[in-house]
């Protein structure tokens, strides 16, 4: 069973709004097995609306509209989709009687330009809607018999988020699970950090091959390269221990690259594995001021692992909070491995805690030289036994080096705390 | 002039991404007179992307296409691009020498599949990507003469929204605001923190009227309430003069309330000021945990500012580092005026700043109490010849407490450098 998901409204194409609905429905369809081929968006434009209805209508099992079925001038959705069956708009009684109470029991007399929402085209069925006035519609459209399909289903539905999801549940997701038939589709996400898309795509070899099920792709957001497994089989059963056997054959390959599943991020991580152990970090930040001790404490209950930090911006604080020596810092450079040592074994010390990350790098635009370039950062963590140095270049402007290098100081601890050594 | 958005990818039409991009796009295209006819997403598919890509050249001007070029398999937005126009994909020798450098720069060996990135269709045109592997592609799609339009503009860029942003600015806006033509719409936005939209939206009153040319609407993003003026007349003279006249009706009504222009964040509008003044910063972070110093460091040349700061998460932090004393802290809780009083005054003192900023607050989820609920926030300014505390109460999550804290704390130093009492 094949979807189109098609959105009305000027407030989309002019950007004022994004579009959530699509995406949300795109996943309540692929958990019952029904694909969407694709996600439309038009204005308030009658024209336009009825050309993506007629359109889609023979491209498609089932088109889900959303929006356009309010009562102002605007709103168009409804007159479309009468054009498009080639048929008149009727007025429903039982709706109207509705709207009717729905204004008394506000204590207000209907507006006379709410009654439009109680016109649907002849032939039509009405949909309830629970939660406001705009009423959905669903119709059956016959298409001439050229190609393989016979009709098209087509729910039109409010644009309103909340009585969007409400009436599809209620009204729609039966109707698609009925006809369904089709496969059932379970997905998983897995994340890694520190290769290219490329290298991990490289890795994966024939895991990634277009044909396969399931299928195996790669998305990159803020530098971190993730996994979607998509699995599609008939009886949920084999999707999900197919599902189950592909993501172990991701694991079997990527290994500790894959720091988590779905929602986690790698500060998450961190604060479990140290909660675990009754460990707490410190940071001692230079070139990412903060960012660091701020992605730790993003997580609720970081308090039990992260009790203070030293956001050291200039040389003279690099002295006064954290020791680091003057002359240390004038024959090396802040930016320096010698330095992010110093900073991170006194921020141990001065914190008392079980680790601690120094960051110290050039963020850019400015400060950059032909010796240490924008980009560059030097990492430490250290520990009660040792400490571990590390000189990255990173791509990009100041916000992506700067996240980049918390990153990396995170995936230094994790793959410290894996006692293993860091791949990259 | 008119466009089509397309998107491409499987992560879309799966629903497990929203897609940001075509918004973001059409705002940009609105900004300069271009009006978005649709957005359009497919998957991965290169059949699917070609169909998108061919029927759309026929209905607009200029065609955006993002994502589907990366290195991988599923990536194929080339490829279709390549098909519709009927020719082969050809190297540009000068993008994959960039990308040679890309990973030699990384002190690794380009992947034999990353060339892919280097291929475009032959007669297209390349076009650089400053923050990434995945270059563009521009090309010209001539259309047989039957409708009215003779060719489509198509540009394609990274799905990676700050990639495609980089790359829209600079190689793609150029090409649209030149071949523009229509209305001139010039926009300008102010930004204010503190008040709510609607408070905003009464002190506004009629100068918001749907109706009037310029037009002022609001959006709210991370609490910063922003008013977009749109003028919109023929000439480009009085695009610009009756846009002066709206902003300063928008000026004369809100006042201090505008903090900024257009990109201007609060950090960037303190950093200014001290700079100016040759002042200095340093924080003491409890609940927000080092996301004041980042927003702070956010700021290219912040070093000027800014040079150490204080994240003492835990009670014995706050002792240990900022000599707060115990007994203060067990007689009014971490989260209170005294105890980030003494916060900022020390922090001023061993800092040597001229502005000390101290927040303690209960960002949730756990944590909140009847006395001291989850969103309450003390927030203390200390400057050499006093200190000005507060305590407010911020509405939702963990993320937007800890943001909403942190921005109020910038605003607590803005009216204090404007020598004004804040207005909330």
């Amino acid at each position: 069973m094949h979807a189109i998901i098609l959105s009305v409204g000027d407030e989309l194409v002019l950007g004022q709004t994004v579009d959530t609905n699509s995406a949300w429905l795109s996943q309540q369809l692929a958990a019952v097995g029904c694909d969407t081929f694709a996600h439309i968006t038009v204005g308030d434009d009658q024209q336009m609306i009825q050309r993506a209805i007629a359109r889609s209508a023979w491209r498609c099992d089932v088109l889900l509209v959303t929006g356009g079925i309010g009562p102002t001038e605007d709103d168009l959705t409804r007159q479309a989709l009468a054009a498009v069956m080639g048929v008149e708009l009727e007025l429903n009684q039982q709706w109207l009687a509705e709207l009717d109470q729905f204004f008394k029991n506000r204590g207000r007399v209907m507006p006379e330009r709410n009654r439009i929402q109680a016109m649907i085209p002849r032939g039509a069925k009405l949909i309830f809607n629970t939660a406001g006035t705009a009423a959905g519609i669903e119709a059956l459209l016959s298409l001439p018999q050229e190609g393989g399909r016979e009709s098209c289903r087509v729910f039109i539905m409010p644009g309103v988020p909340k009585e969007m999801k409400i009436m599809f549940e209620r009204d729609v997701l039966p109707f698609i699970k009925q006809s369904g038939g089709g496969a059932c589709i379970l997905s998983k996400t897995l994340h890694t950090f520190g290769l290219g898309e490329s290298a991990v795509a490289e890795k994966l070899g024939d895991l990634m091959k277009r044909d396969r099920n399931p299928l195996v792709g790669t998305t990159v957001a803020g530098g971190i390269v993730s996994l979607r497994v998509n699995s599609r089989f008939s009886s949920r059963e084999q999707t999900q221990s197919e599902l189950d056997r592909a993501v172990k054959s991701c694991y079997d390959v990527l290994g500790d690259l894959i720091y988590g599943e779905n929602d986690r991020s790698l500060a998450e991580v961190i604060n479990e594995w140290l909660k675990l152990k009754n460990e707490t970090v410190t940071i001692a930040e230079s070139c990412t001021g903060g960012l660091l001790a701020k992605m730790l404490t993003d997580v609720p209950g970081s308090s039990d692992i992260f009790q203070t930090g030293f956001v050291t911006y200039s040389n003279d604080a690099k002295y006064n909070r954290l020791g680091v020596s003057t002359e240390m810092i004038n024959i090396y450079g802040a930016v320096s491995e010698p330095v992010v040592e110093a900073m991170s074994k006194n921020a141990l010390r001065l914190a008392k805690a079980d680790y601690a990350l120094a960051v110290s790098g050039v963020a850019g635009p400015g400060g950059g030289s032909a010796t240490k370039p924008v980009g560059m950062a030097c990492i430490a963590l250290a520990w009660k036994d040792g400490v571990t140095l590390r000189t990255f270049n990173f791509p990009g402007d100041r916000e992506m080096v700067r996240d980049r290098a918390a990153k990396m100081a995170l995936s230094m601890l994790r793959y410290h705390l894996l006692k293993k050594p860091m791949p990259f």
